[in-house]
């Protein structure tokens, strides 16, 4: 387990990648400062998705932000990613942890309050939960929570975190961009989770440091 | 690595299941002497796939019948299954080695003489190779190969294998029943890989044991 620092977590997609090379882009969004980034690829076969995984690992290994892979518990440790961010439907944190191993990251797709009492805070290592706006980025099966109920899932996993005695940041997922950014640090998250903000923006980088400019204001005005 | 019994390795797939659950027909395939069983499963969540392959090694227990995942390393290491079968898209064989171990079972897909050449002989544990017949369980990209083609490539593997000293057995797959598993062991496969003769049949158990019965006399007649 490590402290994951969840500021900016950049989400990279081959479906949302405006034809970039999803290491150029990880590249781009790192240097803009993004303190995560997570691999999410629900299409491609397993051979491209660890070739891709092992070129975004290389592509950030100068600015030591740390890489994720969304679900494939396999294509993390086949690339040496530093581990997973798994939903609801993938592999149970429990098994994760197990195959990863004690010093992998381990996040969590957290999307109602009865998810956030439910979750494995022992396990994991942060949380992304949303759709706090509407995006469309993925398909969306509940209307988003916005930035109020963001506000009680984190108030559970809060609660439940000092609890067992760890630190659990949270990030705010789904539609968040520069121009509604600050309600979700409002609302209590540790940082934002962003994919088309990112590697829709005709300067990644530039995008990544406005964004990173409003998260660490509002986190500042907050005092943490 | 294991000396793998491939004279009838059964595939389970929900696409091709005629509505039964795939632990069940594991089971009445294992019955009928099935010797390896192998989940192909391309559309459920990992969260899913994994409870399937954990009901269904439990099903195969008792028979002692060994068990593959189809291209998922991770589900098989979650479920503790005994090995992979990777198609050339899927994770590279010296990966998946590396991640399941020395007595892990790993298959390969062979579709044709320059993959048969380029196979990583020493770190897999069989092959499957074809299409050897037309099939509706699998999209096919290239026209059967028929057994003759499957011979060729059954030539390639055994000088392969023999330079190496190794025995790597090796079955035919796709579209093979009990009309048609004859000419697949006479052009020397040591066994059939079968999806639908079993799983569309109405008693899968004697659908096993009727294409074991033509398996089992051919390889004795060839004296292996």
């Amino acid at each position: 387990m490590m402290r994951v620092d969840l500021r900016l977590n950049a989400i990279v997609d081959p479906e949302r990648a405006g034809g970039r090379a999803l290491a150029e882009l990880a590249r781009l969004c790192a240097q803009g400062g993004a303190t995560l980034v997570q691999l999410r690829d629900k299409q491609s076969d397993t051979r491209a998705l660890i070739e891709e995984a092992r070129a975004i690992k290389q592509a950030l290994a100068p600015f030591g932000v740390p890489f994720v892979i969304n679900d494939r518990v396999d294509v993390a440790l086949a690339a040496g990613a530093d581990g997973v961010h798994v939903g609801q439907d993938d592999m149970a944190a429990e098994d994760a942890r197990r195959l990863l191993g004690p010093a992998a990251i381990i996040g969590l797709s957290v999307k109602n309050v009865s998810e956030a009492e439910a979750a494995p805070i022992a396990l994991i290592d942060y949380v992304g939960s949303g759709g706090v706006y509407a995006t469309l980025s993925k398909q969306q099966k509940n209307p988003p929570i916005g930035p109020e109920g963001l506000a009680r899932i984190i108030g559970v996993l809060r609660r439940r975190a000092q609890q067992s005695g760890k630190a659990l940041p949270v990030c705010g997922i789904a539609g968040i961009d520069a121009g509604n950014a600050a309600p979700v640090i409002a609302a209590g998250a540790d940082g934002v989770a962003v994919i088309s903000a990112l590697s829709l923006a005709s300067d990644p980088t530039a995008a990544a440091r406005a964004l990173r400019q409003i998260v660490d204001a509002m986190l500042a005005k907050r005092g943490t």
